[in-house]
């Protein structure tokens, strides 16, 4: 809110990962074409985030939505300093990944072995046995690595997740040489206290700068989340989906991946330092949901539409 | 989350006072027949909310879609100990609250002089010498009265408000002998740091159990703003919407008054007490939702549509 007085030290800036245009749009049933990902992809990449997760290199048949990701990759205009990401399962994947010019490979696993053996087909502990080798692959042909633990506080087929059992996933994907974690409450089901507790047991085995957090906001617990984890234990990274794209599609108004709009917004209104234009944000949103043709979850992509009727609210 | 187990002492329980079927409904533009409203104020009733704001007593022509209220409260079936209480604009208003047999009245002023104007075309003060009659004529015929505080933060047309003029303001309803306040954060865009600020001005000037938090949720703040002010000043009453129903009409989406559903869920997860079953908050929207035609805005009413999807959910 207030600028620096020259007494406090500056805080760092927020990191956004947009997730939107892999995250966000790999549910949904209508397939977007490729011209209208990457300009997704290049107006998300003029907002400030810092990284835009852009595609999935997946097998095609497993999710058509993003069996274009090469394509979406070799479209897009790059901008110098932003870091372009892709998911990855295996080697046939990283494969694919470096030909496609990727920064960051992201990896996928959960506290959860059942939601893993649903999800990828395989255990926690053989989703890591089978990124060995693709960990130091990246590492090779100098890509970062980003390791995602769903599942973090609540699993849907095994209910509430032990801190300690995210601890103990972190900890193995740490040692084989991930960058970087991303731990996501995949449901959306957790509070204040759960953050918390999560927090308190993984602050002292990660640098902080290596920590981002993944909120949904099925629940509408996700704003709330955002901020306890700024403000109590001065989290600065957060993965966020455009216009809250992602979750059911079969559902009108139905929110999964909380909204970068309504992250940031919530950040800046807090005092937080967060380079991104949620304006840039909103529009691009938008321009997503003229092609999805069904209104998008976020508060802020609302707010805009209808400001002109403030006056007469009561 | 748990139950007390015996050393803590219990925490004091929430209470809901459940703003739909007046601050809801009053913008909808077609008209919401008697019967549905009677419907919804006594689907209501069972959730255990602890008020009902069921009805408003301007003048008809004013809001044509609560002109109704008198054949609501005569319709109602009162559950023994719930409040129902109505808006009230002056002595006329009164007398026709008191033969409906309201419980307690609302009176309703702002922190915003500009705001009134356009509101309720006048000042703020001249608002407060208005209610002076209205509210000994409540005290005699032994209703209790509410005062609204709108603009509390922001105001659309005068911008950031200041807490001491909030404080102001409401020491002159206290002084006429209003029994609690109901401060509303009408624009939706307040954050921590200044829920906060005006907690901590209005917090030695009323007696805890007097005051009522009443968030809009335009900019997704709300839920984490319910939380920051149970959490670190123990409010415990907050003016909810079932539904989400409030706000702007126009604009499907667009979303005013925080949900019921929503702040029973986030303080439940967060450990408050709370004895409102949001199931049965849900259940009283969708039927809402089928009168309106449109979807309300609530977070959890698409939880638990779409609940059977949560499989499949990545």
């Amino acid at each position: 809110m207030k600028e620096s007085n020259g007494h406090k030290p500056a805080l760092p800036a927020i990191r956004i990962i947009e997730v939107g245009p892999r995250d966000g749009l790999q549910n949904e049933p209508g397939i977007v074409s490729t011209e209208a990902k990457v300009t997704f992809v290049d107006a998300l990449s003029r907002t400030g985030v810092a990284e835009i997760e852009a595609g999935s290199f997946v097998l095609p048949r497993a999710i058509p939505q993003l069996a274009d990701s090469e394509e979406v990759f070799r479209q897009i205009e790059r901008r110098p300093g932003m870091v372009y990401s892709a998911l990855v399962p295996n080697e046939r994947g990283l494969e694919r990944a470096r030909a496609a010019r990727v920064n960051k490979i992201a990896l996928f696993t959960a506290a959860s072995d059942t939601f893993n053996q649903r999800n990828i087909n395989c255990t926690t502990r053989e989703s890591i046995e089978r990124f060995k080798p693709v960990v130091s692959g990246a590492k090779r042909d100098g890509m970062s690595v980003r390791g995602y633990i769903s599942t973090v506080t609540h699993c849907p087929f095994e209910g509430p997740v032990p801190p300690s059992r995210v601890v103990e996933v972190m900890r193995q994907l740490l040692d084989l040489g991930v960058d970087e974690i991303s731990l996501g409450e995949t449901i959306g089901k957790a509070a204040p206290p759960e953050v918390r507790r999560l927090l308190d047991e993984i602050g002292p085995q990660i640098a902080r700068t290596d920590l981002s957090l993944h909120f949904h906001d099925t629940y509408g617990m996700a704003i709330a989340n955002v901020l306890i984890a700024w403000m109590e234990y001065g989290i600065q990274a957060f993965d966020t989906s455009a216009g809250g794209l992602g979750g059911c599609p079969y559902a009108p108004g139905a929110s999964g991946n909380v909204a970068t709009e309504d992250v940031i917004y919530a950040l800046k209104a807090s005092g937080a330092s967060v380079d991104v234009d949620e304006r840039l944000v909103v529009a691009a949103a938008r321009q997503m949901e003229g092609v999805l043709n069904r209104p998008l979850s976020s508060r802020l992509s609302r707010v805009h539409q209808t400001e002109v009727t403030y006056e007469r609210m009561p």
